[in-house]
């Protein structure tokens, strides 16, 4: 039975590793890295800048990402994906014979938006899995700005982008946190009370951060966001709203 | 002005430290440690192994946390409790004189319902903070599960106890996550569909683990939840629940 470790790494700072990550990666026999493409070099890069730091003996193989089948309905060209990613894996094990653990590395933490645990789910026969935490994109969207997750007391509701924007604010959250929009959702939120603290590349050189009342950096996001993804080809950002407490109602 | 350091060390194992956290212990002129009550010792001592095993030449002082005042309304109990662990903060670190940065070790992350970062902002003058990602309990049970935190594109819930009991599933959800739970608000929600994995001290070697259909699982984790609580003197828990997808309808 193979051993299979889904690393996360972290999600642009290769400080963000763990010691128990450092210590995977010097205890793992085979590293699959997934090929550097035409776009998001950073993010690739970022895996080789951690091997390097933490000083790997793991034999490093790189594999070839399929491409989707935009012809198939969602759910099926999702399916199919990770059912190819799943074989790439397979195939590029039994080919390095590796005589240890298979090690993977994941941006941010393997739980949270991310497909790694659902395609290792497909491997057969089924490896066994270790699952090592990494800081998410949340965690440094609070961090850069310094603010709590929650409310004192209150709930968050993490989502996406698609979500926020088809079924609006949902009820009785405090506090919205959004990951994968591609399109600023907040867009489509009555402004009203609301506070929006934004960030992409987090924790990389590029990092960029702006907040305030969500009517008024709202649209200066939108255009800051328009900006940095011309600038750089590529863009990954996050964000996090919050009912404003009136004054004299602080909670805490 | 004062550079104040917020570092989050992760939930009981001392490996998920991140080498920003490890750099910052060691680049700190000064470390308030709030001093080993009789109770959840282990806690306490995480610290100082923390700082053992990073090798920080930095000054360690311990401080009294101050009691709560039991007869003030839960507000301004919590209020008032907050402005005399900050003095306590600002004595301490007048009477030490640091030359350099003052950090303080937050369990977790200094984001996730914890109150450091409204702590510090009580000081006066205001420090200049600085906060450092950590690894979370949730991440801890997710990791220890080998679980996504999110269903595919779904959104999370994160809440406390005290709320989901108070108001029961959150809505639109289909994950939800509880912390600060004292007394197991699961056991009053309707179990049909709903899937649980519970964990306890996760990342410490007292880890317990439990996951199931609810409706089997809930009597099975209060059991075993009184039990190690009376084991260990305290405990520390937390849980993810999940609408199951009716099999045949993955959606991945
Ligand atoms: C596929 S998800 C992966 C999330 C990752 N597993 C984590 O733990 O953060 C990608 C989304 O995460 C967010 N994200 C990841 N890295 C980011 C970064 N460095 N800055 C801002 N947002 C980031 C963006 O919302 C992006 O659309
Ligand atoms: C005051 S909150 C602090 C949370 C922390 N800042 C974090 O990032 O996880 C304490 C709650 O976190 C959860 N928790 C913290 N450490 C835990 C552990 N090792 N095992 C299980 N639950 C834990 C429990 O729900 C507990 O009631």
């Amino acid at each position: 039975m193979i051993d299979l470790w889904l690393i996360g790494i972290g999600t642009g700072n290769p400080d963000h590793v763990t010691l128990e990550a450092q210590a995977a990666l010097r205890d793992a026999a085979l590293v699959l890295v997934p090929r550097k493409g035409p776009d998001k070099s950073d993010l690739a890069d970022l895996r080789h800048t951690i091997l390097r730091a933490c000083d790997s003996p793991a034999r490093v193989v790189e594999f070839d990402m399929p491409v989707r089948n935009e012809a198939l309905p969602y759910g099926a060209r999702v399916a199919r994906w990770h059912d190819e990613i799943a074989t790439i894996w397979a195939e590029t094990i039994a080919a390095a014979q590796p005589d240890g653990p298979v090690a993977l590395l994941v941006w941010g933490d393997p739980g949270l938006y991310d497909s790694t645990l659902r395609i290792a789910a497909r491997l057969d026969p089924v490896p066994r899995l270790r699952v090592l935490p990494g800081i998410t994109a949340l965690q440094a969207l609070t961090a850069a700005h310094a603010i709590p997750f929650n409310s004192v007391n209150g709930a968050v509701t993490v989502t996406t982008g698609r979500r926020l924007r088809a079924q609006g604010w949902p009820g009785a959250a405090d506090t919205v946190v959004a990951m994968l929009d591609g399109a600023c959702a907040f867009q489509h939120l009555d402004p009203d009370g609301l506070h929006i603290w934004w960030g992409a590349y987090l924790g990389m050189p590029e990092q960029v951060l702006d907040a305030g009342p969500l009517a008024r950096a709202g649209p200066r996001i939108i255009d800051e966001r328009a900006a940095a993804r011309a600038r750089h080809g590529w863009i990954m950002d996050t964000y996090l709203m919050r009912r404003v407490t009136p004054p004299g109602d602080a909670g805490d």
